[in-house]
Formats: structure tokens, C-alpha cells, sequence
């Protein structure tokens, strides 16, 4: 059975049973009329929406359609996180190839879901159109919080001489999963950084804590350390230093690849964690409330791994313990260039 | 020049540069941040999204770049006018093959520039991935009007057993630009039905009008008269009969296509056009006050070409003058079906 035989209507129906009942009163027309309508939640609301290609950013066949739908969520919800904002409501796109199996689009819906689920995440509407090539995009607004009549945000174009660069939890899992994934057959180890890969865990959490606790500079991990927290600093008008043997690496990464970790976590993307610049006794606050919230007093939650250095043109240098640079063969993706 | 050469990043900053600068000091932060962040202008939001896959929605070579992007856009605040808003904010996605001239893509921000300066819609931002096939995904929000505390909109599921079906402008156009697309070379009456299937006008003022004179059911005519108004049957439990011999044809159709001008109309789709759905003397209110705001005193703006002739399963019989069923060989759009 493939997505010809339901056709467009019938497959909307099937994949809105798949969805879970929205939690929240604020929508009022959901899935089937027009448009979604629902009410807003806060005077102010961040949008993001971001895509994945069959072929392009995930391996069909490496990996579980579910997994497909749960990042294509996750990692708009990591945007949102990103600004210190909560994830609220959600568009889905589907383009799909007239031949593509009824069970993996159900499987996708399923997998989008549970992430919705998990974050409290509304899925409103959305369009079913035919393509060549296999996508999912997901077009997802926030709730803002708002001082006074003003928003409070987490840009990028807030970071400032003098401040520090915390990351949270652990970085290079998910780009270690993608090199076991792109290898073949994957171990038990392995398995968890294929998880970090796929099941990505964005931290709404730690944006909204952040902005709680006076933070009003990050981005989020998806290009790799290196590159983001350049668009950080050239959106800033700074220079940054990150000392590549201060990042945090994800459980496992060390022994799987060993000569290669610390370029993972400078370099790898995908890990969808925070960078956040602020003054130190800022992060370390913030760092306390995260272990507080999750019952963890030992054990960092958000590393010190750098500093802005001054203000500049944007550039990212990237040092070893004796302060020496360290070159890297890539700084990131660029999704375009050859 | 492709889109190779100039990389993700310098690609969007060359993109937002065509844009128009966004009236409204409602946008907060917009393309360059994680983001887009805005302040809601209206308690209520309605959202859509809709793609154009090259070669499926559009035929490329056949169609300028500049009219893809138009109709992209244009598409979606068709959607938010059917719920009786008004366009707010868009997230725009470009799924680009690596070889895609540079010149190409600016010529279709051009086109939704253009289409985004004539409604007042404020791009805010979006994502540029690499994928093998073009397409161009837009997220639209719209304002709902309120009535105290509650929204006021036009749904599909709001039609009653004695009102009737208006549809505003003329029907068929775009199906007719299509059929010339598809045959090639095209002389200056085609043109125009051509610029009825690229350049869309989606019917923002007729659905604010219709909302505020009291319509509350109406669906725009994307797929198709007769399938559009089945989902607005279904939706509300009832069945409808259409008149053939009463719809309005777009300038030059009847001219152009006189065996096919009347199916082209009721089944034909992309009008984008809105079909309403009231009591007969509401449609007589909103046809006068669309005439009264176009300054044309002659001439139908909403045509009463049928009517809910009761309760039912949400069946739509299309009939001729004597009031005998017409066959139609395809009642509208599937976007999957075999």
C-alpha cells in the first residue's frame, strides 16, 4: 500500500489519528479546515522552520522513519530553544514520491508525535504534495516571555568583550553517530551516538533558564561549534577564542574515535545543544539551576569553553591547552557550497 | 554563477536584500537571527503552508522564476483570505539543486517580494537547504478579526441547509493558462490566462468583506469549484448542487477553449478564488460592498452559482440549465492519487 492508494485526503486523516490530542485550549481550528487558527499564547511569537531531504540529511534505510520524524520536529524545537522562547505550535510539510509505503509515512507521523508530545508541541496543520524526492518540513512558532512590554530574547547579536561561552551538555555524539551510521553496521556504544544523532534532545530547558537567569546572547549547535558561534560573533561585532580540551565530549565518543573527538565536538554539528555567551557568574548561575532542575548536583551542565576575546570582525580562533591554534580541515557545514 | 559559488550564508543576505522592507514595526527580529520574532497583532492567528515542487506545481522553462515566486506566496495568503484574515508574516524555504544559477533564485525573490509588497506581508525568514529537486515551501500567518473575546472567521464547516454558494471573480482562467503552458507557445489572449495561472490575486479583500458582513463559511478554489465545495460539504454535513451555466469564465476562456470553458470552471482549479457560503441576501450585501470598494457599479463581484439543497454526506451535483446532472470527466485535484 503506498500513498497513491489512500490519496492526499484519506492519508491526512490517518496521519492526524497518529498525532497526539493537543494539550493546550489554544487551538481552535486544528487540522482539516483552511488554515490552523489558534490563540496566542504571548505578545510575542518566534518562527522558525527548517528541512530534511531524503539523501540529503538523513540515509533512508540507515535509519527508522520514526527517528525521520522526530528530528524533523526536534530540531525547529531546538531554533526556538535557541532563543530562549517555548515551542507552541507546528505546520508540517510532507512531499512525498507517489511510490513512498503508507507504513513510513505512518511511522514518520508516529515519531513526529512522541516529539510533540514530548515538548508540548501543538501540530496544527500542514500540506501533503507530491515530489520526485522525499522531505519533511516543519514550520514551528514559540512562545516569547516578555518583560514589561518588551520580549526577552537569547540573539545573536548580543555577545560582549569580556564574556564567556558555555556550552550545554556534551558535543561530537551526534556527528559520531553519522560516521557509524555512513560505516554500516553499528555496535551497542555506537547506538547511543547514533541516538544522539537522531533522537536529538533540543534543550528548551536550558534556552529558558538562560533568559530566566539574564543570558541574551546563543544559538544553537547545528553546524558545529566552530561556525555557529562564529554567526554569533560576526552578528556581535567580536572575536572569540573556544580551547578545544575544555569541550565536554558526548559518552563514547573518545573510545569510538579517538583521534578524532575533539574535532566532532568543535567541528561536528547536529548536536543541537546550546552555546550561550554571558558573563561568567551569569553561567555559572544558570549552570547551578540546570543541575537543581535535573537532580544532578555533580557534573557540569553548562561547560566554560571559551571567551570573547574582543571586538572584531566575527573570527572564531580555536586553541589547545598551550593556547596554540588549531587548524581544522572543516569549521562546519555550508549546505550549498561544493 | 550558482548557488555553489555564493554558499548558504552570503546566498541568504543577497536574498533578504531583494525583499521589500517590511511596513509593519511589528517585526521584532527578522532573517539572520536563529528565529524570526514578532509581536501578534490580533489575539487570534490563522496559519497555512504550501509548497511548489518544480515540474510538479510549475513547469520550469515554461514559467518565469519571478512568477514562481510570486505564486508561492500568493498561494498562501489565498489560503489565510479563504479563513477571512489578514496576511501578517511568511517563512519562505528554498530547496535548491547545487546547480541552480544564482540568478534564477533572485528573480524568484524578486517575484515574492513583489507579491509580498502588494499584501502587506512581511517576510521574516526561513531555511535554505540543498536538495535534488527545486522547491519553494512559504509558512504564512494571518490576523483573524475578533468579536470580543472570540474569533471570527470563515470556516469550512459552517455551511447550513437554504444558503447559497457565491464564488468572487471569474473561474476557469487559470486552468485555460495552464492547457497553454502545457501546449507551448502562447499569443496575447493567452497571456492573460496564463498570468490567471502564475499571477494570481488572491481575494483578501473579498474574504475581510465577507467576514465583516457576516459570512462564516467559505473555502478558497484551489483544487476545484465542485471538490473544493465537497470539502465544505463534508465538513458540514450537507449536500449542494452547483449550476454550470452560471459560472462566471475568466475573460477569453469561453473564446479560447469553447468545448472545455465550463469544466475548466467548476473543476479546473488555481483559480484562487473564494467560494462563499450564506444566506442569499448576505451574498447580495457582500457583492454590492466589493463593488462599492472597486469603484464598479456594474458588473458581479460575487456570483450565486448554487446552493445547500440540505442535510447530507457532503455531495456536490453539479447541473445544466434544465437542471440535469453534468458528468464531469475529473472533479478536481488529488495531489497523489494514481
Amino acid at each position: 500500500v503506498d500513498v497513491r492508494d489512500t490519496g492526499e485526503f484519506a492519508l491526512i486523516e490517518r496521519l492526524r489519528a497518529l498525532l497526539p490530542a493537543p494539550e493546550t485550549g489554544a487551538l481552535v481550528v486544528g487540522i482539516g479546515d483552511d488554515a490552523a487558527v489558534w490563540r496566542a499564547e504571548s505578545p510575542y511569537v518566534a518562527a522558525t522552520t527548517d528541512t530534511l531531504v531524503a539523501g540529503v540529511h538523513f540515509l533512508p534505510g540507515r535509519v527508522s522513519w520514526s527517528d525521520v520524524g522526530w528530528k524533523a520536529l526536534a530540531v525547529n524545537i531546538s531554533v526556538i530553544a535557541a532563543m530562549g522562547a517555548a515551542p507552541a505550535f507546528a505546520l508540517v510539510t510532507l512531499a512525498l514520491p507517489p511510490e513512498t509505503p503508507l507504513a513510513d509515512v505512518e511511522a514518520l507521523y508516529r515519531g513526529l508525535g512522541e516529539c510533540a508530545g514530548t515538548y508540548d508541541v501543538a501540530v496544527a496543520g500542514g500540506d501533503v504534495v507530491a515530489a520526485p524526492v522525499f522531505s519533511v518540513t516543519v514550520a514551528l512558532t514559540g512562545r516569547v516571555r516578555a518583560s514589561g512590554d518588551a520580549p526577552v530574547l537569547l540573539r545573536r547579536d548580543a555577545a560582549q568583550p569580556g564574556d564567556v561561552v558555555g556550552v550545554t551538555g556534551a558535543l561530537g555524539g551526534s556527528a559520531g553517530g553519522l560516521r557509524l551510521l555512513q560505516g554500516g553496521a553499528v555496535d551497542g556504544v555506537g547506538q547511543a551516538l547514533v541516538q544522539r544523532h537522531m533522537r536529538i534532545r533540543p534543550r528548551v530547558d536550558a534556552g529558558e533558564i538562560a533568559v530566566k537567569h539574564g543570558v541574551r546572547c546563543a544559538i544553537d549547535i547545528s553546524d558545529g561549534l566552530a561556525q555557529d558561534l562564529g554567526h554569533v560573533c560576526r552578528a556581535s561585532g567580536v572575536d572569540a577564542e573556544v580551547r578545544i580540551d575544555r569541550l565536554p565530549l558526548a559518552p563514547g565518543l573518545a573510545e569510538a574515535f579517538p583521534e578524532d573527538a575533539r574535532f566532532m565536538a568543535v567541528a561536528g554539528g547536529e548536536d543541537y545543544e546550546l552555546a550561550l555567551v554571558a558573563p561568567e557568574d551569569v553561567l555559572r548561575e544558570v549552570d547551578a539551576a540546570l543541575r537543581a532542575q535535573a537532580g544532578m548536583p555533580d557534573g557540569e551542565q553548562v561547560t566554560i569553553v571559551g571567551r570573547i576575546t574582543g571586538e572584531g570582525e566575527g573570527r572564531v580562533r580555536v586553541v589547545d591547552e598551550r593556547g596554540a591554534g588549531v587548524e581544522l580541515a572543516r569549521r562546519g557545514w555550508d549546505h550549498l557550497r561544493r
